[in-house]
């Protein structure tokens, strides 16, 4: 279990293209499961999926249910370790708190108090598989590997047109932008959020009431890192090209990979890093 | 509705300090319902709950039912609009998105695939006064409002401290930090992961093992922006000096004041902006 992983990048700048190994923050789901009696699943309660960079599980799992007020103290515990189901992949991501029997815990109170973020699974291959289900639903045609291209020029140019158009960010300096743009690098819209899930979310939004879906030849561009659920919904939304000012997570690019989208990181005046389908951009 | 907020702040640089007003970015939850029937309550699901900046409401709602994989078309949606119930405050943060009668929609597919984040209330004000009930749970003493002090000097030190121990950041550039700081401003814990929210559970984990809790004296640095579901872990810990690089929300700000606690945004090289509770910080 390591908080970073190595891949294969090719960094670009204005005169060279090198490609070369590079580390990059490891994403994985953890699940916290809350009970009285670490053995029998039907006294454990799923209380929270979160996606998180492994290492100190025990730590997040225990300062969870504090700051959500489900312990007041370390000592109403009798137990914390991993799931332990025999061949099973997803043991490093499944943490079982065993409660001492004096302490109250009403599974049924979780649900007033907790709702919805999306994810699927407890581990990053089940969570791109997911994706798969949810992709069946939809009457859309998948991409082919080469169909659309940006060059280099393309892609440096693009942070000065978010910066242009980034207005609440301007006076606040607080938000997130995703910002859609066409074959020609005009921007055809841009969101800002405090969340960058909800960036994204009204740009697909609004992509579909101007009934602009599939965006296969559009690029998206994000004041952010790229994380798995910003993959995800570029996936929905077909889009092939995704571009972010920040780092990617490890299960950002697996994902990406996956469903050949062309993921470029840490555009940055005249360079960035591209980290998978690098043939969509020319250099 | 509005995307930003004016607060007053104390904007303090190495030789000044000066009362202003500013802008910040607003921070409030959205209630998403899915369902049938506008009118009919029982035919209407709530599928999410999110904080997010307002404007754009009805696009994030259909992004979010798109890229989740709820539907497939704007064709499948009959009308969507805010909650209308008369008198209520959250009016304009709840959507109610009718299908037509022929779009299939289980509400009961809904509690596989998504799961639990923290927070509460379907507006600021009600996630603010959750907060309430949770630390009624606690057994810790609430903190007088002056009793624990640092200098200006104290508050500008901490980033070097912070980049020094920040080990997986200098190699993936990825992942956010939260640092515990005592009184002499030694660190005593930092913890990295790709969700802010998780960085602080570790920490506040690691405190509960370690018996540090209630944090009344130590001071918190994050490395990202304040939301309000940070000030909230916070609250749970008894931290009271909440020091962040990024920027706040308007929701962080109103819940770090409700609470007592001192909010330092914006921290720079050797300027700051105090937010909250200006007294802590000895200038």
């Amino acid at each position: 279990m390591y908080a970073v992983a190595s891949v294969n990048i090719i960094k670009v700048t204005l005169d060279s293209l090198v490609e070369k190994p590079d580390l990059v923050v490891v994403e994985e789901p953890l699940e916290i499961r809350l009970g009285y009696g670490s053995m029998d699943n039907r006294q454990q309660q799923n209380v929270s999926v979160t996606m998180r960079t492994p290492t100190h599980d025990f730590e997040l799992a225990l300062g969870f249910l504090y700051s959500e007020g489900f312990i007041s103290s370390y000592n109403q515990i009798l137990s914390i370790k991993y799931c332990v189901d025999a061949g099973k992949q997803a043991i490093d991501n499944i943490v079982r708190v065993e409660l001492k029997p004096e302490v109250k815990f009403n599974p049924k109170s979780l649900k007033r108090n907790f709702y919805a973020t999306s994810s699927c699974g407890v581990c990053g291959k089940a969570s791109i598989e997911a994706i798969d289900d949810m992709i069946c639903k939809l009457p859309k045609q998948r991409l082919e590997a080469n169909a659309f291209k940006v060059s280099r020029d393309y892609v440096v140019n693009l942070p000065k047109s978010l910066a242009h158009h980034q207005k609440v960010f301007k006076y606040t300096g607080g938000l997130h932008a995703a910002a859609l743009f066409d074959e020609a690098g005009n921007i055809i819209s841009l969101r800002e959020d405090i969340g960058r899930h909800n960036a994204l979310d009204k740009l697909i939004g609004n992509a579909l009431m101007q009934d602009l879906l599939p965006l296969n030849n559009k690029v998206l561009l994000l004041s952010s890192r790229a994380s798995f659920e910003l993959i995800q919904k570029a996936v929905m939304a077909n889009i092939s090209i995704i571009i972010t000012i920040g780092a990617p997570s490890s299960l950002s690019i697996q994902t990406a990979e996956k469903f050949g989208i062309t993921l470029v990181g840490f555009l940055k005046n005249d360079r960035f890093n591209i980290y998978t389908v690098k043939e969509r951009i020319s250099c």
